[in-house]
């Protein structure tokens, strides 16, 4: 296979952690096919010769239907805000184009339905990247070779703490109509889709959407506000099809945490438990063994012993933030060789999308709804 | 004030906490009023001696009524199964006796409203003793002192992992009829009071019971099992008076979890969380000061400035779970003698039984509902 | 055996620790000897009453000579500063009586010889409290029965931080000649200590000593100071007699640490560490098993499983400061009904004192030194 | 400036970690002079043409000197065995070459003196890589701004665990004659540079080396063994040039330590303390503030508040342990352009040199010695 022609839609922060991802991916993973840097696509050129320049894009484009039309491209990944997602991806999916799309899939239930219907012939791929932190897949593959025994309960809880930060300018994220939804989609997306990849689907839920300030200074128009139309806060009670219990809480108002994204899952032989804020940590309590010594270990994933993963550093040795979109990016293009897609694709993403929607069905309703999963 | 000469019914866990209580306020608050070990009561004769033996009651009684119409007796404290409180405590506040009653107050609202009702005369106590670990009492000042500010949102969770425990005997914690419920009185109400204490009354919540093993072996019977109808999780969805949303979790299922019962309030200013399984320590972190330098720390609590609080050891001395019990005695006493009863009353602990009345009857309706308070 | 009719010479912070002691041990452990507390002794009439009045001691005496030669009196327990320890413990055992006596044992080597000598026909015991930390005896166990291995190294820390707190009250412990030395003598010698118990005695040594602040302003005096001549800090490197490497380090500038003291044992098979700071925790690695899971436990001593040591309260409930106190009381006097004399005796404290003095003696030469040992 | 034209020698796990830094580097830091990765040297074609085909090194070379003598390179990267450092460094830098070179400098001090004087017309830099961390930049800033005070002690260990592992092959670091020493070159020094960093120079030491497993299985051939010259552990106390008191410790014999750099700096106004575990969090002591709120904070570095360190992601995103090179090389380019040299140079690897040959004459003399920084 020749090298993978991508063009990338968007410049922002995450189309950095992407640019980023194409740099590296080679370097660690020299056995999946190679890819090429084509185009870079956004509004301003400015913004876009600065990324291309630092990044090694070959190009710049500013008209994003341009670059899908393109036959030297083979690949769109779509950076933007999530009003856009749909658009775009549609339209890349229907000339032909692998498509790799941020998360949350969609702006809504009935987008990312038509985003998997025009994909159904080609690659498509969804970047949940925590998938990809070595903690995360150790926990998985305890709870697969059946290592923490009938699970339990599942608990989840992503906590930053700028939503009521002044000085914060005002974004797409804080629209409901440019971003669908506030921490449901930003940040409960991430949780939902652990979950299911750790536990399979949820069923049904009950939730609650809170908007603690609906109104906020624009630190753009000194004096004046704007008004707060997405959630701050999400919670759930949520129980999977397997019959596990599980909680989920989404907020931007848990002050004292920057950015702690974590799960724990109790089963019958054993505890896991992860938080981003130490990424190279998995916590793990065995129930059995000697009872004088049980106790919850910190284990540094990959952990030292074979066949520990050979492909960023030695234990003991740091990764962060941005592998784990270069560990994505690579199993992508595994999946492309092998034929055996990589996950998640955007039927993953229509399964978180059914629960985000169910979510906010459910606290519209104030009870029980189920999510048809 | 001479001394309060005092019966104690019940001999359990719990009866040799509330004796070490009654050995030792004096020596820790010697300015409170004096406690006499009158009678210890309860029904097996040799397990009230040994008890008495050791902790120096000074004499032992199997019938409770007769301990409650002895004149000699100022004050009845109750440390039987729940289904037995109301019946002394009734019982006894008609005779005159001032009453302390162990968590939660009663196995009904019906029973823990007669309970108040019958002692509206009389001083009362619920031994909700986790109000008295002193960093909790630093998080109630910090709160009061309006030192977080707004309060944005309160998180609690009580953590045990002994529900599956298949060597665990049967014991009457495990049946409705005798505990009234099973993780929603014994520790949810714990973590219901706590949170009303610092944030006040909880108007309205959405609620999950799960019994995640429906059927346990008896250790007593090989090979046979007993159902179990009382609840191994409560989830609740919550809002407070004041507005504050609030969530709560209480299980016997959190394997890795001996008992971290913990609550994390996240306010404007500052942020404070708790975790018994490291009692002496409150984590605080401050929203303003130095943005380089902001960062959640670990206060020792008490603290080592002035006003220290000089009852027990020296800060960076710890103490331990009885000792809660012991300041929680001294507040009573205390109450006593400035006429200022100590909290938590048998109000308080009716306020509890409304919450956990409400969380059963939202489990059944899955859906919202209001406390009444 | 009767109740042990007992003095306590001394009423400060330890002799409140003690008393503490002799109130608890029977309700803890109720098959060892009774325990009277007969007399406690001092200067002060008025802080002894109080102290007495608080703690239920039968008379109070301000004379020691006097206590000592009473014959209804079994046991002398001294709890005074250092320099008095050897005058009145020989005197105790000359007039044939038990003599308990707090660390460190003397002021000097040649002190607690003459200590020892003295007390050869009497029962002895030095309260080296934190032998009895449940986690400090869980730490010994492992070791003892192999399951470290080949010990590695062995490293000791002891950081308070209360040196340079220019309020600190003048007091004996800042003066060589009532104290014999600073942070070795108050701090170090609980190190070594625990260090000796776990891996045996200490063969060679290179020390050094350091005052940090010579002169401190004296609170009594305003606008005066007075002169340091004790160590602040001691660092040591040592060798035991079995070859394991080990470091000692005793200060109290260690800004940011209120109490902590710590060890950690590196093993072949497995590591151990205790901090004080979190007392009811031994953090345990495991260095075999299974390589993925490879990580250091926190395991709450004692532990959930049997046989999980009764004595005090359920596992996950925690213990304090003051348990290691009674623990050691309980030890004392099992060993006096068993005739198994319970560790450490005066001779235990001797050998710590000749560490001492040899750490002494070698941060003068700056260079090694053989202990003796 | 033209880019920069680097032949780099030795390709191995250091020349992986450098080779990231060459291709990162112009990603995150836009305005530094630009890299090209020209020629890659070493033994083994196949190895060289590996990293050159996944790093983009243009050229391999098997012969050193032939790229020493390239006119179009401009800077030369030793990644070598230390017992090479100081032929090529030498070599290079008489052609005219800037010379990067791995830590330690030298095997020998003689050695080292011979770079220094040979490179004293060249560019020159050690890969004393913690200096980058940010969590290392913010104890220095704040010692810096004299937010710790004056400085009363120093504390810095070394653990790593692979010591005794059996199954670990043979390398050039077990032998004196290829790696000068063992944890004192190998880890000592990282704690020697990072410490001079912060506080300046160290005066004199009274070291300990220690060789516990005088000989090891050779995993090669088995059932024979091969003898260790080099020291397993080492242990310092000393004294900076300031007067403040240190202690160091490097060992291969941690069990339960995989990599744990740390540093504790103890100060008047408060205590910052670095563990590379979590390497995105300084942990910070207030000595002064609110008595009852003192306490430890972690604090995530880069904090989140201006002027927050904008190079790599957002705050709450973790950097890990390949992007302290990468902060390193753009260090010495930002220094060509400048003209102000990055530190650390020859010199600041010269200053370390001294003091680990005087920690190895030392501990052969058993006594104290001066440095002679």
């Amino acid at each position: 296979m020749g090298a993978l022609n991508v063009a990338m839609i968007g410049y922002g922060f995450v189309g950095k952690a992407h640019s980023n991802a194409y740099a590296q991916v080679g370097h660690f993973f020299p056995h999946v096919p190679k890819v090429r840097r084509r185009v870079v696509c956004g509004r301003s050129r400015a913004g876009l010769e600065a990324l291309a320049d630092a990044w090694g894009w070959e190009e710049v484009e500013t008209d994003w239907r341009r670059v899908i039309d393109r036959p030297d491209i083979d690949a769109v990944d779509i950076c933007t805000p999530n009003y856009l997602h749909a658009e775009m991806a549609v339209a890349a999916a229907r000339a032909g184009k692998m498509v790799l799309c941020e998360k949350p899939l969609a702006n809504s239930l009935e987008e990312a339905r038509a985003m998997v219907s025009a994909a159904s012939r080609v690659p498509t791929f969804v970047w949940f990247n925590y998938r990809r932190v070595p903690a995360v897949e150790l926990a998985r593959r305890l709870i697969e070779e059946g290592r923490l025994g009938r699970i339990y309960q599942y608990r989840a809880q992503y906590l930053q703490q700028w939503g009521p930060d002044p000085s914060r300018p005002r974004s797409w994220k804080m629209s409901r109509s440019t971003a669908g939804s506030g921490v449901n989609g930003d940040l409960n997306s991430h949780l939902l889709d652990t979950a299911m990849m750790l536990l399979g689907p949820i069923r049904e839920l009950s939730a609650t959407f809170e908007t603690i300030l609906p109104e906020k200074p624009d630190p753009d128009r000194p004096g004046e506000t704007y008004a707060i139309d997405i959630d701050d806060v999400v919670l759930v009670q949520a129980r999977f099809r397997s019959g596990v219990l599980g909680t989920f809480e989404a907020t931007r108002f848990a002050t004292g945490y920057q950015n702690d994204n974590s799960f724990v899952v109790h089963g019958e032989k054993g505890m896991v438990e992860f938080h981003f804020e130490h990424m190279n940590r998995l916590e793990y309590a065995d129930a059995g063994g000697d009872p004088d010594l049980r106790g919850t270990r910190r284990v540094l994933a990959p952990s030292p012993g074979p066949p520990a993963d050979p492909y960023y550093w030695k234990p003991g040795h740091p990764i962060g933030y941005e592998h784990t979109f270069t560990s994505s990016l690579a199993d992508f293009l595994a999946g492309l060789e092998s034929g055996e897609p990589a996950r998640p694709t955007f039927e993953d993403g229509l399964s978180v999308q059914r629960v985000l929607a169910a979510i906010e069905a459910s606290a519209a309703k104030r009870g029980w709804l189920e999510t048809g999963l």
